[in-house]
This record gives C-alpha cells, sequence and structure tokens, in this order.
C-alpha cells in the first residue's frame, strides 16, 4: 500500500498550512476591504455545467466521477471535480438571481482540479483566489479588480510585479487590420501569445505553421513592433500613452476603435489607484481562455516564467446558464506561484516559522498528571498555546524533545514547587530558568516573549 | 442546463460562509491554544488507500473517479474522494515518520465526501474538523481531546452539551460476561448503540432478531439496567463513580479490568480540565467505526438527535500502512451540525449579518470616477471596508441600492463639494447627513460606526 499522496497532488504539512494561511488571510482581509464578499461551492459539478465551457483541451482534464450504486460497472460519469472558479460562479449567478444583489461582487479561494500530466510546479489540485464583479460593464470594474489585486500584491511585500492589459476586440482588430480572417483568429492569438518568448522571427513561423498567410503575418508583426516600440518600456504612464495613441491611429474609424478608448479609459482611471505605475499596455497578450470578450489581464513578476494571475471580461459566459447574458469581468491568482515566489524570495514573515505551542508543560510523575492539566489551563486562559508532554518520562528528555519542537518554554512542577505554589520556567532559547508564583506564571512567559521579539529587532 | 448544486450538495453565499468562518476562526483559535497544528490533504486519494477501510457499506459510499486518457472509457476508477479526514492522516504518519514529531498532534478542517442518499441535514459533501494526537498510549491524550473539544464547545456559546464516554473493552468484557460469544459482537454492538433510542424491550428483541442467545441478551440488558441506575443522572462526578464501581465489581479479576481502570482515569483526570462535569460514562455507547481499539466518546445537546461529535483511540489503523502499529486517538467535530443548532439557538452574533461593505462611494457623473476611486482608497486606508457603485445614475437610486445592500454610510461628492475639499455622508440607518473635510472622513465614519454600536448595547 503506497502512503504518497496521488500523483500531482500533495500534503500540506504544519508549515506549508502556515504559509498559506498567512497569504490566504491577506487575500481574504484585502478583498473584504473593497467589498467583495465570500462564496463557496461543491468540490463537484454535474458533468454538463463543466464539459464545453473550456475547450476540447480542457475537456479532457476534467476529472469525471462514476455514477454510485448499481449504474458503477457502467463507466458512466454524471458528476466531476471543478476545473475552475469561473464556470460555477456562472452557474450560482443564474440559480441565486433572485437573492443576489444587482452588482454581486464576489471572493472564491477553493481548490480546483486538472488531470493535467504532474511537472514541476504543475499540479492535478490547486488553489484559486478568486474575485469576480457581475452586473456592471463599466471600465470602473476593471479598475476596482485591478485595484484590490494590486494591494493584495503589495501587502504580501511584492513591489516589482507588472500588470499586462490587452483587449480581446483589440486583438480581434489587429489581426483583422491585418488581413487575418476571422476563422484564422483563434490559432493566430496562441502563436501571438508566445511573442515574450520566441520573439518576432518565432511567432512569424508559428503563424505560418498554423496557415496564416505570409503578407497577414507580416503586417501584425509589423504593426506590433510600431506598437511596442513606441515609448520607454519602464515607465507605464509614457508607454500607455504612447501605445495607445498607436492603436487610436490604427483603429481611427474602425469597428475596434471603441476597445482602445475603453483602455484607455482604465489607464486613466488607474492613476487614481495602488495599481498606479503599475499596469501596462500589451498587444501581444492573448490569455488562454475562450471566454473572455472585453479587457483581459495577467501579472508578471521578473523571477517568474508564468503569471501571477490572470483575468478578463466575459460577458457571455453566465448566459449559457441564464439564458440572458449578464456582464462579469474577473481575476485569478494563483496561490501555488505566489507562495512559491515568496518561499523563494525569503518573505515570510518569522511567525510562519513559530513552534506549534509557546509553552510545554513536562510530566514529573504520573501522580501530578491532573496538576500538569490544571496548570496547561491556567496558561491557555492566559492566551499562551500550550503542549503537555503525554507521559512522565526523565526530564532531559522532555527537555530535548521541546527543543526539538521549537517551544519556546517549558514548565516544571516538582514536590517542591507544588509545596510552595511555584513553577519553575525554563527559557529553552537562553537555558535560563526562573521561580514564579504560579498565579504569575503566564504573565512572566507572555513578558519574556514580548522581551525577546524586541531584542530580536 | 440545470442550474441547481448536484444532489446532497450545497452552494454557500456570503451569508453561510460568515457563519463557517465564525465558527472555524473559534475551531483553530482553541486547538492552536493545545498545540495542534494544521494539516491538509488532497481531496482524493488512490482508491486502494481508501476501499476497505470503512467497512462494506463504507466502500459502497465512496465516490470513484475515472482514469483519465485513453482509459476513461474502460470504466476504471483508480482514485476516490476523501471519505473521513482519519485514513488521510493514518497515510501522511506512515509517509512523514521522519518529519513528524514524536507526539504528532494535528487538526484538519477540510470537506470530505459520501454518496449518501441524502436527506435532510445529510448531504454527500461536508466539514469535518478533527482532531487527533499520534504516538502515545497515555490516557492524559484522551483528556486533552476532551478539553479542547469541550473548550471550543463553551467558546461558542454551547452551555449543555454531554460527553459521552465508554471502551472497546468495557463493551467486549460486557458482551463476553452476558455470554455473547465473541463472532456475535459487532452485529450486538449495533443493537446495543440503539439503547436509548428504542429502550431496553427493543434492545432484547433487536438482540434475538441479530441471532443472539436469549439468556445472554437479558443478562446484557440486566447488567446494563444496573450500571446505568446507579447514581443520579444529572451529576457527572457521583454518576461515573457509582458506575465504574459497578462495572469495577463486573470486571473484577477478568481481562476487563484494565479498561474499566483506564476510564477512571480518564474521568479522574477530567476534574482539572474546561470538560468537568461533562464527561458521563455511558456503557451502551458503540460508535460505528470499526477502527477504533479503546476509549471511544460522543458529544450530545439535548435539541439535536444524532451527536455534534466523536472520536475516540484507534491504536492499530497506521499500521495497515505502516507495517508496525503507531497509538493514536482524535476527535472530530461535525461543522455543519454545530452550524445548524447555533442558527435554530441565535447563537451567532451580530457581526455575521452585516453587510459587505461599511461604507458606499456613490458616483455623481462619468467625470468623477477618477475622484470616487481615490476617496475609496483614502477610506479603505483608513480601515474601512469600502464599495463603489460602478455607474454614474440617479442619487436616490444609489441610496436604495446601498439601503438594500445593509451598508451603514454613503458618500456623495458633488462639485460644490470637490471645490470645498469636503465630502458629504449620509448615515443610512439614521438618515443624518455630516460634510465632512476629506481627510477627516474615515475617522468620522470609524467614530459614527463605534457610537451606533455602543447605543445598540
Amino acid at each position: 500500500l503506497t502512503t504518497k499522496p496521488p500523483s500531482g497532488t500533495r500534503d500540506f504539512l504544519p508549515a506549508d498550512i502556515r504559509r498559506r494561511e498567512h497569504v490566504v488571510g491577506v487575500v481574504r482581509r484585502v478583498y473584504e476591504q473593497y467589498g467583495y464578499e465570500p462564496l463557496e461551492t461543491p468540490a463537484f459539478e454535474n458533468i454538463e455545467t463543466l464539459l464545453g465551457k473550456y475547450g476540447e483541451e480542457g475537456n479532457k482534464l476534467i476529472f469525471k466521477i462514476l455514477r454510485r450504486g448499481e449504474h458503477e460497472a457502467s463507466g458512466h460519469a454524471d458528476l466531476a471535480l471543478r476545473y475552475d472558479l469561473t464556470v460555477p460562479l456562472a452557474r450560482v449567478v443564474a440559480q441565486y438571481q433572485n437573492e443576489l444583489p444587482k452588482f454581486f461582487k464576489r471572493y472564491q479561494i477553493q481548490p480546483v482540479w486538472r488531470a493535467d500530466r504532474p511537472a514541476r510546479g504543475r499540479f492535478r489540485e490547486f488553489y484559486q483566489c478568486d474575485i469576480d464583479a457581475i452586473g456592471s460593464t463599466s471600465p470602473m470594474v476593471e479598475v476596482e479588480l485591478l485595484s484590490a489585486v494590486s494591494d493584495v500584491l503589495e501587502t504580501l511585500g511584492f513591489h516589482d510585479f507588472r500588470v499586462l492589459l490587452n483587449h480581446r476586440r483589440v486583438l480581434a482588430g489587429l489581426l483583422q487590420t491585418s488581413g487575418i480572417p476571422g476563422h484564422q483568429h483563434e490559432t493566430a492569438l496562441v502563436a501571438l501569445d508566445k511573442l515574450d518568448k520566441i520573439g518576432e522571427s518565432g511567432v512569424t513561423s508559428e503563424l505560418a505553421t498554423r496557415g496564416v498567410q505570409e503578407f497577414a503575418a507580416s503586417r501584425l508583426v509589423e504593426t506590433l513592433k510600431k506598437i511596442l516600440a513606441s515609448g520607454p518600456a519602464d515607465q507605464a504612464s509614457a508607454t500607455n500613452r504612447s501605445r495607445l495613441g498607436t492603436l487610436g491611429t490604427i483603429f481611427a474609424s474602425t469597428p475596434y476603435e471603441a476597445a482602445a478608448q475603453e483602455l484607455d479609459e482604465i489607464v486613466q482611471m488607474i492613476a487614481s489607484t495602488p495599481a498606479a505605475n503599475r499596469v501596462f499596455v500589451e498587444p501581444f497578450l492573448a490569455r488562454g481562455l475562450s471566454y473572455y470578450t472585453g479587457a483581459i489581464m495577467e501579472i508578471a513578476v521578473p523571477d517568474l516564467a508564468g503569471s501571477l494571475g490572470g483575468g478578463g471580461r466575459y460577458d457571455n459566459l453566465i448566459g449559457m446558464f441564464l439564458g440572458r447574458d449578464v456582464p462579469a469581468c474577473g481575476f485569478s491568482l494563483g496561490l501555488e506561484r505566489i507562495i512559491v515566489v515568496m518561499t523563494e524570495r525569503g518573505m515570510f514573515p518569522g511567525v510562519v516559522a513559530n513552534g506549534a505551542a509557546d509553552v510545554m508543560i513536562s510530566l514529573w510523575s504520573a501522580d501530578s498528571r491532573a496538576d500538569a492539566l490544571t496548570l496547561a489551563g491556567e496558561l491557555r486562559r492566559g492566551g499562551l498555546r500550550v503542549d503537555v508532554y503525554p507521559e512522565a518520562d526523565k526530564l532531559g528528555k522532555q527537555f530535548k524533545y521541546a527543543s526539538s519542537r521549537g517551544f519556546g518554554y517549558v514548565t516544571v512542577v516538582g514536590d517542591d514547587e507544588r509545596r510552595a505554589g511555584t513553577v519553575t520556567i525554563k527559557d529553552m532559547t537562553t537555558g535560563h530558568q526562573d521561580s514564579v508564583a504560579r498565579a504569575l506564571a503566564a504573565d512572566h512567559i507572555r513578558q519574556r516573549m514580548t522581551n525577546a521579539r524586541e531584542d530580536a529587532r
């Protein structure tokens, strides 16, 4: 019987959970500050809810659950594990339309499952942290989303991220005005999305491989070069002004003018938020998911190949469940990647590394068990995290155990201490021992903990 | 396309999550005070890990996941959804034996899935909150577990729960000394467990139906009557003393003496913990799961037919994964049942009912969008939860919306206010309006919120 977790999944030991809880705590607090409300949906959905929402490749990556009871042998699957948090949200919006507010803003922090081939940093079970705003087409929605996401990253200690911004209709316009016909847009976008990885010549040849005519491919790449060349790439406002100016010229009097204008509005409003100087218009950003209809965005940091998160506007997805379209826009932060980068950069505050308890009650003899439990209760009521050594044993062995666990203090109550109403408190960092009146023990330890923290600064 | 969640599962809207987070917050805080550390395992396990651990009935209730890729059509399942948190823990202890401390105490709060027939209060997806202590046979482990669970319930506001306590070996002794042979113990326990529901005559006839000889069945029921009759059932210490005394007499010089002695030790030590006066020795308590080997326990409240949680010692389960036995004892709190009882009793503090934001920024005109975003940022930095109305609209409509959402305050910044550097703040509860300097707006709202809370007391 193997004891490893299933391929592509992980067990999270205490230190892993503490790191994740630190990040999730910040995410939750900031999203609440922005008026997003918590939502959770079941781990599995009826299989029809998920199939056909993520493209052909996505369908294959959905974990399917066997129908129960006498049907089990038939191999028929009627349920499937959640693949993302967006499709369940669309279902929820359709189901509870009369209970939810007109502008529904929710955050959702739950695992999703994908039957991907496991690889370094690619898991079959991973957490997503999503925010979505339902019910408005106003570009303020995009601005508030990006502001909240930037606030989260800043609060976590990221000061070097960029928000890449584009628009599905701008992309469509660039392809169309380059002479690429509509039916080739999807395949062309896959090539275009790689511009920052394989360069102009790489994109040109991949476009050819995908059947795009040579003149159209080179026109597209030329146009992109023109847009990207304009403005110094390290200053958001100057870069965006000139890139949007170039886009405006290209799209003048075409149906794509409005999309460029929308990007312009977003970029202008961003200046009034914590995301100011973070957002860069990137005309090659495509993003995979097919349901996006408007602005699309992605977070990049220098030391990570993939993105820390991404999102966009999807005004038609809810309509697939509801029968009428409801505007929506969302952003998903990749929790695992954030934790990977924070770990590599040493960004987790000391508290994450703390032991499981502040104090351990040593056990002198079986007779003193009741007294050990009483002392534990006193210290817990005094605000401390307290572990009790469960078996009477040699004191040296108990001290060694406490050290190995990172417990800061150990109490000893022998016969003398019991008679005198005192407790001996050993500081496991310094080795210092104090004899203290029982009633003052919790205060004494808390005071020493405070002093130690201040000395460490 | 149906928009309901799958049968037996639920969507958790914001108010549901807030209630759950309140409970989970208390559970986590108290368990950390007792030195338990967080652990999480994947939603699914290799199917062999789960099969055969929960009895034949349990096997049928396990959700099975189809093997991916070309195998999908074969109907072969190689993964299965977590059925409880104990078997995954046993696997984890075996896998990480060299990394985990000698005495490993963990808490785990995650959903589990069972393909049960859905019914009122019975779900296919529900949360368990487990604590387990691995590595010691000391009865202090049971005492600390029960102390922690009692602390959780007291902190949540439960003051009328009872902890029912029994021992698998005491049960075995009662059956054996009544003349029921070992191979009938399992079926006899099923009948015995119903004593509080179907009474003595019910148990006697069910024992007969299950093939237990009449003389043995009636001896068992007589013995139980004798034990239960001793001592006033509403005073824990007197009840336990006399019940344990009777047990001691019955088991004198039999192999079951040690088990009764163990219960006695637990009951004596409990007096030094927050679970004092809560614990009642109940000789008919059997508990379903077959892996228990020692003490077993359950939480009862008067207004719930089932239990709020249960647990026990299982010294052999980890051995199934590790090849050598490791002592273990655990307790599982039923989160949904706790929430049900707390909701029915009105035990959730007011904060759970709060709106999604403290303040809403109204939007005067498209021109003032940037200013609205700036004000939102100022108030958020001032510690408030702030929503921004996303579209310029009639002010009356925006006020109405804010009221319907339960937002306490709405800001209005018109042309006059902008020129004067002020903001008008409307208190949505009283209708009162104030004009305040922008820099003081956050302080002003926080002050009014504090006053309103104090008035409400």
